[in-house]
């Protein structure tokens, strides 16, 4: 059941997403044909899923949202183009397709880059149904969720240490993926609580889920490196600088990391247990997480 | 008297923005020095003091509204750091300075634009003192004037024109700085207008200057590189690719170029009739820009 959910959002989501940032003919041709290459290159649209999640979770209509929900798939899209970039992780596919540098040259794909993450904000400005305060107290959030002191200082703090002889420590590599993964995840389910009305308490409770889940999904995206999945298609192994970065399974062992990843998730479906039904697609989100590597 | 206003404006502008965007230790120390670096490279504020400007210009007091300039001067320095990447512009030097990826490496200044674009957000978010649909209103012209139909376009333009065997023609040389940099000024105008709560009549009115402003900056500019000025300090002469690009001086020749810069600052100048002495700041500026190459 909650796989249709999740089918029936994605249909919405991508199919906003296409309206959103169109084909173009003329002198913008290329720039969108880059920006679409990416946005329709087979993203799982989890983020802006968790927004509606979590906006129905506190008895809200989570679809009601939807360009709040897509400008974070946008601002997720711009991220992956950006890491993938030569100066970063210089990645040659990702998803078992060319990356968008690969295919649209540096300098494109750079500015595909940047105007995705405009275009969000744009998006998520022109949210319809939302009082103006809130819609500001949700936008800030992402804003800073995506910013200096999240996803872009995440992948700061990670761009640094792969340069240095020394990797990160637990400590270092914890706060790294709270600001690369976690934030935004973070600002999703916030998101979609605040938009939705949610109290207090209600907030509270997803903010909880959403850092478990955060911590859940970058330790199980570790063990999935591993023991191998889709997103190692088409990436010989061995060839990625990647294998040289610490991980949670290097540091904990894959038994331990699996261990890790149960645990957050038990916290996070214990944090939403103040919730009734609503709450069932964010429960078997969170169970789906540590499932899909076996 | 203007040159006393824009002074004070822009120490308030770089106090609030050192304050903003603030000297890090730990592990975010090297991607906020890298923001830092470029915001503090000897840009002139022209987008911050002309959104205080157009405020004061009707009736309001604009420096009341620092976050939002503060924000334009950082969509501005991150789109100059991403132009001198070498896949795009490739520029060693800007303003007599090594650019931010000939300090900090290609990888850092992406990620420092990327984070300077999406602060820049939070912060406009922060404003206070404005009411939020009015603010809404104005971050979602600057999020457009900034985006893919906006600047960012504008480069995407000029990076595929620069490939070409064919350069621009002028309609599309001048939809390529209507974009890259018009539409910037337009917001900031527009922006000022709108917080300062202008009239429709005053709000089409800042339009035009604004419009008008930013052809005139575009072609004193490419004028300014014929006839020499501090922009192409640390430029070899003939080293620059952008030497064989169109200009409005290779297109109309140094006599035209300069009579359409002047008719366009006289086209500003009359648009601003209807305010008093409220927007001499405004006239100034404007004349300033036709008289700064003499």
């Amino acid at each position: 059941m909650w796989k249709t959910y999740c089918n029936e959002r994605i249909t919405l989501i991508e199919e906003a997403l296409s309206h959103w940032i169109p084909a173009q003919e003329g002198l913008l041709k290329f720039l969108f044909e880059s920006m679409r290459y990416s946005l329709f290159a087979g993203g799982k649209r989890l983020r802006p899923v968790l927004l509606m999640a979590a906006a129905d979770a506190v008895g809200g209509e989570g679809r009601r949202y939807l360009r709040v929900a897509c400008a974070l798939e946008m601002i997720h899209t711009y991220s992956l183009i950006h890491d993938d970039l030569p100066a970063m992780d210089n990645d040659d596919y990702r998803r078992g397709k060319l990356t968008n540098h690969k295919v649209f040259g540096e300098g494109m794909a750079i500015l595909a880059g940047d105007g995705l993450l405009t275009a969000a904000f744009e998006q998520m400005l022109l949210q319809e149904e939302v009082d103006a305060a809130c819609l500001t107290q949700v936008v800030r959030e992402i804003a800073a969720a995506a910013g200096p002191a999240g996803m872009v200082g995440g992948q700061a703090v990670d761009l640094a240490a792969s340069g240095q002889a020394q990797p990160l420590n637990q400590e270092e590599l914890r706060f790294m993926h709270r600001a690369k993964t976690g934030a935004l995840f973070r600002a999703a389910l916030r998101g979609g609580g605040l938009l939705a009305g949610a109290t207090q308490e209600q907030l509270a409770a997803l903010t909880v889920y959403a850092e478990e889940f955060g911590l859940a999904f970058q330790i199980t995206d570790d063990i999935l490196d591993v023991t191998g999945d889709e997103a190692t298609i088409g990436k010989p192994v061995g060839s990625d600088e990647r294998n040289e970065k610490e991980t949670y399974v290097s540091l904990y062992s894959l038994d331990g990391a699996r261990r890790m990843a149960e645990e957050s998730v038990q916290r996070a479906l214990t944090a939403i247990e103040i919730f009734g039904a609503e709450a069932d697609v964010l429960r078997s989100l969170a169970s789906y997480l540590v499932s899909r590597e076996k």
